[in-house]
């Protein structure tokens, strides 16, 4: 069937160019002055002709782009026109060099990061996952690699979980530097974090949140720009994405996350950056803990070089990248990043990196310090056989109903609660046998976190195949 | 090329049933609480999945169009939203009943005349054109043919005349009536005429201003239920439809026309009405004249039987096209029709409703009593040969210019200027034979109507084949 077919092509996630369709002779030739209608002022008279651009499926220029993007973030542009164009480009897709602009476009929206006077500059996204204590590994390793990492992170939201939640475990530990203090730690220790200014490409604040209500979110190019926007307003030169893939993440298919990575290095090196992505599964939480402080924990044994097998194997793979863009070989690049987790190198720069941001070292030395919530509960296999499937969703909002997570910006979380796999898919359980360990306070959310994780969780009574951690990389 | 054939089909003008596309493989699945967001009213939750049913392809049942176009009309749901769905509608189309479920839904929004008091009603409507005096002719020849025509009619606006400034050429005429008045006299005359209600279809008013700054205007389905919403809203049990085709209508391509009639045609018979269309050329000027109180004069040659040949003949085809949904038969219909113009029937039914809504009989018994501006001004043949064609917008732009015509709604317009067509296509004209007449007010607007109408008047060397004014019929 041509149609359905086609339909698919138009909205298919590989930014593929759309061609100009011509004239079409089947559409009515109207004048937009012949009809009955309402007089409008002079200036926004040009909207209407850059909307039935897109509605045609023709390609914008850079100066549309400023026109729409930069119009809708000054307010001079109302949101019933974006939201029509948003559809358009839905509908239509937009071509890999319009995407690039596109994404440009907002990121010259608002603040520029100046890291110009920094060296070797890196960034790291992770487009969300449950139990994702990556960037708090990976960086310090970069660092240590010789690397800079002047960084900006998020906070959680829903059942992701966010770095600067993750850090603020540590007591005394804060996300707010002046810029002056960002810069100089970064070029002292290799590593500083603050939080995502709101002055950071502010057209995609605006822009996502057009789209979450008007059914324009799941939209390749649309996702690929607003994040590489704020990954170009940040100023590091090398980028290296990990793109979720899986029950726990925005992309659930495997072909939708390697459409999503193609889309953002695509971007990045139009804009004269180096991006390098990794397509990661997210079927089954990252590591054996989900929950900030329990997260943080793992984070340190993987510092030691005593992690879990499926986290130490991503933040060496992420490492390679950033190497690699730097001119390494893989081969030397994966002994070096390896090496840094086994000579206590990137243990070090994460306790001075702490240190410097006001957290108490001490945590770092000795990982039992940390609030973890007293109450425990098990969760046990029905059956005996294999855990076949830990969902990483139905961990995420367990962790979020247990008070871990919130959802909505700026509610309080509870950094000491959280999810513990026992078990990893694949490995063998007894009738009875616990496989899930949540840990609250004096049982809050525990009846739904227990609904949840008895729902997510899949006895089988063959061993599964064992699936690969790292699923394909893009660069 | 199938992706150019099939972005024709999902634009084109014929309201083809879009097919449900089914699971989109190669779309990210992506859920809409997974991403980071901002949060929105619960009251609002629906509407988002309603824009992502259009937006996927499906069809809408008559409770969504209630949601949404209700909603939207009480101002529940924002211009944000509609104008996303109304892309979405642009884009990917309305199945039959769907659109016809839409225009009962806006037909539904505000005010439904009640004619059940009245028998054999009857309505028009024209899509607009340049020198279309063709309700005051049909109208009174309706009523003279026991039909009963109780109708709502609209001012002029840009380049199209309207029915209302016409009859207001006729000192005293009103078209405010009380709703008593208006349906008293319909049954006593069979013919009474008002301006629209702003309470009639008050939803098509709101999406027609929205539609136009959102580049969604010329969309078949939304062209159709926007014009039956009115004529639903009106109450006649007929209507008869006078789509006009070419250079001065809202429809350039016979095929475009024939797309429109199908669509109304279908949503009038699924709401239970009679609808007939008449696809018309309108490539001309309809007559000679063009301006107010020139084209009442030209109607009342016409119903005196002594009208230009295109006119007379579009009068005669639409009464058919009314008394054959009453049940006659074609040439007993246009006997019947064409006998109300020569034995003053017509003329006198016009008579009693000019009388009845305030006009002063006297202009009706002597036209040469209208008001007509006394410049003249002459735009003659460059060279010897045949008129090819007398561009219809230009003469529709000429009019306004001379200030017979309105850019806003609410503006007072002239009701004696105009333009005269000496000659009409196919005509023989020597060199610098004076070809159009320009009657203007002390010159204003005059070197603009001038360069206009010399630049819309065509000369050829070899007689024009001549373009028949009834281009076809739907029913």
């Amino acid at each position: 069937m041509p149609l359905r077919s086609l339909s698919v092509v138009m909205v298919m996630p590989y930014c593929k160019p759309v061609r100009r369709p011509g004239p079409q002779p089947c559409a009515p030739s109207l004048s937009a002055s012949a009809g009955p209608g309402v007089h409008w002022p002079v200036t926004a008279l040009n909207i209407p002709d850059l909307i039935r651009k897109k509605r045609d499926g023709e390609s914008h220029s850079r100066a549309d782009l400023e026109q729409l993007v930069l119009g809708y973030t000054r307010g001079e542009v109302p949101d019933y026109q974006m939201s029509a164009w948003l559809m358009a480009v839905y509908l239509r897709g937009m071509a890999e060099q319009e995407t690039a602009d596109l994404t440009v476009v907002m990121a010259e929206s608002g603040d520029l990061m100046n890291l110009a006077g920094l060296e070797r500059t890196v960034d790291k996204h992770s487009t969300g996952g449950v139990g994702d204590k990556t960037s708090l590994i990976l960086t310090p390793m970069l660092a240590a690699l010789g690397l800079t990492v002047a960084k900006m992170s998020g906070r959680g939201l829903a059942h992701t979980g966010g770095t600067i939640d993750k850090l603020e475990s540590i007591p005394g530990w804060t996300s707010e530097l002046s810029e002056e203090q960002f810069l100089r730690q970064a070029q002292e220790i290799g590593l500083a974090l603050v939080g995502q200014s709101k002055d950071l490409a502010p057209a995609d604040g605006k822009l996502y949140a057009l789209r979450d209500v008007t059914a324009t979110v799941d939209c390749l190019p649309l996702i690929a720009s607003s994040i590489m926007s704020k990954k170009l307003a940040s100023g590091a030169h090398t980028v290296v994405l990990d793109v979720k893939v899986g029950a726990g993440a925005f992309m659930r298919t495997l072909e939708a996350g390697q459409g999503l990575a193609r889309a953002m290095v695509d971007i990045g090196t139009r804009a004269g950056r180096q991006v390098r992505a990794v397509l990661t599964d997210m079927d089954t939480p990252l590591g054996h803990m989900a929950g900030n402080s329990l997260e943080v924990q793992e984070a340190l044994d993987t510092l030691r070089g005593q992690g879990p097998h499926d986290l130490t194997e991503l933040c060496v793979a992420l490492a390679v990248e950033a190497l690699v863009a730097h001119g390494e070989t893989q081969a030397g690049a994966e002994a070096r990043a390896r090496q840094t987790l086994q000579d206590g190198s990137a243990l070090e720069r994460f306790r001075a990196f702490v240190a410097a941001q006001g957290g108490n070292p001490a945590y770092v030395d000795d990982p039992t310090r940390f609030d973890v919530a007293p109450g425990r509960a098990d969760v046990t296999a029905p059956t005996a056989g294999f855990v076949e499937k830990v969902d990483a969703l139905a961990v995420g909002r367990a962790v979020l109903a247990l008070g871990g997570g919130r959802e909505r910006k700026g509610e309080a979380i509870d950094h000491g609660v959280g999810v513990e796999l026992l078990k990893k898919p694949g490995e063998a359980v007894a009738a009875g046998e616990a496989v899930l360990r949540i840990y609250h306070r004096e049982g809050r959310g525990l009846d739904t976190a227990q609904t949840l994780l008895d729902a997510g969780l899949s006895i089988s009574a063959a061993a599964p195949t064992p699936e690969p951690m790292i699923l394909g990389r893009v660069n």
